[in-house]
C-alpha cells in the first residue's frame, strides 16, 4: 500500500443536469486532500446523452459535448481516459453524483432498472470488486452500483421511494439515510451517501462527501 | 442588516481556462455557507471570449458558449443576470478567479492594463464601492479590481512579478502573499487571496476562500 491512500474519481461530465454534480465532485476532491489522500480523475471518452442549458433546464438540440472533455473542467485538465483504468493504481474508487452518473455512465435516468452501462465504467467497478478494494458513490451514483453489482449490496440514495424501489429491483438493497449520513456495506466494501438526492446546503454536501471518504479509508484498513 | 450575511458571487463561466475556476467558486460557496452566510450567484449575459478544450488546453474554433448559461452549471441553475445586480440585496461581493475573470469580465488576459471591462461587472463593483460594502477577489480576479478601481488599492495575486507589475500599472498596489493568505485593504474594504495563482492543493484553496470570506465578514462589521 502506498504512503498516501490513492483515490480514483470517476466523473461523468460537468454540471448537475447533464454531467457530474459539480459541488459533489469538488467536495469529494477536497475531502480526499484534507484526509491525507491523493486523487486521480477519470471519465469515459464518449458523447454525453444530453447537453442541458443549466439556466433554463431544457435540453439543447443539436449540441454535442464529450464526457471526458467536459469532466476535464472539474479536474483542471488533469484527467485520464477511463478505458485506461488500472485498479493497481488506486486504493479506492469513488463516483460523485449528478445526472451524468445516470445518463452517461449508465442509462438509468431514461431506461430505469434494465438500463445499459457504459463499458469502461462497468469494467472499472468490476475490477475494483475483484480486487476487493472499496467503492464509494454519492447522490444517484449508487443506482449505477446497484445495476452493475446487484448481489444484495446495501446502498442509499436518501429516501426517494421510486428510486429506492428501482434499486431493489436491480438486486441491491436500498436503505434510507439522512443528510450527510453514509450507508456502509462492509461485506462488499461499499459506502454511499445521499448528498443532493436530499434537499441540502452545500455545507451538508461537504459533510456527506467527507463522511464517505472517511468510510472508504476505514474499509481499506486505514 | 439581514440576520444572515448575504454574499453576491460573480461567476464568469465554468472552467479554469475559459470561465470561473470551479474549485475556487465551489469552495467560496462552501465557505459562505459554513460561516453562516447565504449566497446568490450572478454572471453577465454575454458570449465567452473562448471555449477551451480543458483536456488539451486548446481553443475550440467556431464554438460559442454564454457566460451566464455556463455559470449556471456551478450555481445548479439558480443564477441571476448580473445586469440586475442591486447592492441593496447583498452585504458583500466576491469574485472567484479562473481565466474567465480576465477573459469574460474584462480583457486583462489578452489586452493587459489597458483592457476593457464588461459593463455589468464594472457597474456592480462601482455600486459596492459607493455603498461602502466590502469586495473580495481570488486568484486573477484582483487584477479586475485594480482595473476598475485603481486608487492605490492593496491587492494580491500571489507573487507573479509580471502580473504584479501590471496591477501596479493600473494604479493599484500589489502585495506579495503566500498560499491561503489574504491581503486586506481596510480603507477600501477589499480582501484578496492568491488561490490557484500559486501552485496549491485543493485544501489550500479551501483555506484561501474561507479566509477571504472571513475577512469580508470582519470588513462588514460582523
Amino acid at each position: 500500500m502506498s504512503a498516501q491512500p490513492r483515490f480514483a474519481v470517476i466523473l461523468s461530465g460537468c454540471g448537475v443536469f447533464d454531467g457530474t454534480e459539480i459541488h459533489e465532485s469538488v467536495l469529494t476532491l477536497l475531502a480526499i486532500d484534507r484526509l491525507g489522500g491523493v486523487y486521480r480523475c477519470y471519465a469515459p471518452d464518449r458523447d454525453q446523452l444530453h447537453v442541458v442549458n443549466h439556466r433554463t433546464g431544457t435540453v439543447v438540440p443539436d449540441e454535442t459535448r464529450n464526457v471526458l472533455v467536459e469532466s476535464a473542467r472539474i479536474a483542471r485538465g488533469t484527467i485520464t481516459d477511463l478505458a485506461e483504468f488500472d485498479p493497481e493504481e488506486c486504493d479506492a474508487l469513488i463516483l460523485p453524483g449528478g445526472f451524468g452518473a445516470a445518463k452517461n455512465l449508465c442509462g438509468f435516468a431514461i431506461d430505469g432498472p434494465g438500463c445499459a452501462v457504459d463499458a469502461p465504467t462497468e469494467r472499472a467497478i468490476r475490477l475494483m470488486l475483484a480486487a476487493k478494494k472499496p467503492i464509494g458513490a454519492l447522490c444517484i451514483a449508487p443506482a449505477l452500483l446497484a445495476r452493475v453489482i446487484g448481489d444484495g449490496i446495501d446502498v442509499t440514495i436518501g429516501n426517494d421511494s421510486g428510486t429506492a424501489a428501482a434499486i431493489d429491483a436491480m438486486g441491491a438493497h436500498h436503505r434510507i439515510a439522512g443528510p450527510g449520513e453514509v450507508v456502509i456495506d462492509a461485506t462488499h466494501k461499499i459506502a454511499t451517501s445521499p448528498c443532493y438526492m436530499l434537499d441540502s446546503s452545500i455545507g451538508t454536501i461537504a459533510t456527506g462527501a467527507e463522511n464517505t471518504v472517511r468510510a472508504l479509508l476505514t474499509l481499506m484498513g486505514r
